[in-house]
């Protein structure tokens, strides 16, 4: 290798700028990152107790993976060895990129989707062909079809990150039916929309189906990601990509707990659908905004040449949404997170405030 | 790409084989993994107690890596603008490596060394100049200044696993000094041994050195690794090669508090050494073994021809070592954790029952 080839790898890897985080605001009423507030504290405080009665965290977590894995089994009715996991669905995007991809795959996703994934391809080298929303932020599954030919691997976040789009059930089966390559559909947000892709894997050899307990579970800060796809894929993927310990044995023993009780986490779907449409119904009254059907646990709207001030003066209430900004020919993007009653309350009337 | 591409991966993939994790044995005197069981597990499980109390895991843990690294900071007497870390040290060792080397970088490194890292340089195509250690299972520092001409990378554990061998510290930095490509210096079992090339960071810019909390700290099961390098290189990791949450809040928490209370883990330290060279000395009183001095918390021994038959008589004993085999000329390697004075006077006592 040529001299100081480590500090122009620094210098090239410095100029990508990574995945940005929201801002930290404390204390906030916090709707900036999709997480699940309906589930209650308590039983998260209760699942980390029962963890740590039955854990030793001095030993390394020998056979916990396997144990997850059956319990995943269990609650996606789908057999343990289609089932894989990793630290955070984030790993498991990243260890596929990195090892089936490269600047001779060419990736089919839209434009926008989930950030991390954009930045990983940017990271090495991945070329990709990115469909844009439409004005009404839909997508059009001819173009997917037609495009397809040209690409390698196929990337949908199913409901999309950030614009709450997701193509209908059929629409999408005939896009992987039609398509030879690599398929990942990103279900992290699926538990909030009306359908799954998982047992389609079934059938499918091309097909990884990516799932998180981050969302609908509420377990966002315990990293807990899975994938179901082809039992060779999975066992390669768990034998040689992933690491030997990638979950620490708290978040192993925790997932279990949650997953067993899932009702938990089903009982606050509900509650968040219908938040959605009061959100969503209560947003569109507002000339000053255009309101995106959304099929996730948020919703992306465009507050025009407003959306700084509007951010602003919500973070100044201590209310906390993502600013994003352009998207297509929408300039003043903001989403929110469907939260609690209470949360969703505040905001609506913190807008109200400011623009009724 | 060509037709098949995907499951052709899949199948080069699988042909790696992957790190083996030692066998589960229920119940078992761990020896096998270099855990660390003289830290309480009470003290643990108050660690965990406190991390829950101060933590909602319905989050992302925003905010969390960087008071981790002040906290490792104030540790390890390093500013927190050279500190990094990962989910494990496993992670932060295979993001430098699919990041900054490829089947264009020599890496030169001693044989055997830590098996992720030689499974991972597999994976990635990396080739290796492995240096083999002599028959007293040590290494010679002039054979790696003279290979290290002909590589773009060094990696050393030090202490080894392993091996328990440690160059001194005099022969590590004049090697260091020797070498302008990239050199990760592994300190897992670093606390174990009678020093730390940390500081030496702040004057050389090429050098990475890994750390921990797996082994000293106890704390395998919460998989938490850090390291300290340049701040150019540290602020790139950190924002573009890491992912935004890479490590659970509980993890984050505990490790915080776990590093507050360092005083624990140190008084384990003297008790480690104590334990270390007992079981060398009595060990070594045995005729049948080689047993070969360790600067880390695990003793290598040669039972030559009965080593299969040592392994399973303690297995059979509920006391589960590492069976290694085959390292140079050494046939029969077994390796042991050093733990509790109990848990090795297990081991001693049925060593003696075996052989005595």
């Amino acid at each position: 290798m040529k001299k100081n080839w480590f500090e122009d790898k620094i210098k090239k890897f410095s100029s990508i700028g990574g995945y940005q985080k929201p801002e930290l605001i404390e204390d906030s009423v916090k709707l900036d990152s999709n997480e699940n507030y309906v589930i209650s504290k308590q039983f998260q405080n209760d699942i980390i107790s029962s963890a740590r009665k039955n854990s030793d965290i001095r030993e390394y977590p020998l056979g916990g993976v396997e144990r997850l894995i059956a319990t995943i089994s269990k609650f996606a009715k789908i057999p343990s060895s289609m089932i894989g996991v990793g630290n955070g669905s984030d790993q498991i995007l990243d260890l596929i990129l990195s090892n089936f991809a490269s600047n001779e795959t060419k990736v089919l996703t839209s434009n926008p989707t989930f950030g991390f994934f954009e930045e990983r391809c940017k990271l090495y080298d991945i070329p990709l062909i990115a469909i844009p929303f439409s004005d009404n932020m839909t997508l059009d599954i001819k173009d997917f079809i037609q495009q397809s030919k040209n690409a390698d691997i196929l990337y949908l976040d199913s409901p999309n990150n950030p614009t709450g789009f997701q193509f209908t059930k059929t629409e999408l089966q005939k896009l992987i039916k039609s398509f030879s390559g690599l398929v990942i559909i990103d279900e992290a947000y699926g538990e909030f929309s009306e359908y799954s892709l998982s047992s389609m894997v079934k059938t499918q050899n091309n097909l990884i189906v990516v799932q998180t307990l981050s969302k609908s579970f509420g377990l966002a800060g315990l990293r807990l990601g899975y994938f179901i796809a082809n039992k060779k894929f999975t066992e390669t993927f768990m034998n040689v990509l992933q690491y030997p310990y990638p979950i620490s044995t708290i978040t192993i023993e925790s997932g279990i707990h949650a997953l067993e009780k899932s009702k938990q986490m089903k009982d606050t779907l509900e509650i968040i659908k219908i938040e959605r449409k009061r959100i969503v119904e209560t947003l569109q009254t507002f000339d000053a905004f255009d309101v995106f059907d959304s099929k996730a646990n948020f919703v992306l709207f465009d507050a025009h040449g407003a959306y700084k001030r509007v951010y602003s003066a919500l973070a100044e209430q201590g209310i906390s949404i993502r600013k994003l900004g352009k998207i297509g020919n929408h300039n003043g993007c903001l989403r929110v997170t469907i939260g609690t009653k209470e949360m969703n309350s505040k905001f609506l009337l913190a807008i109200r405030d400011l623009l009724g």
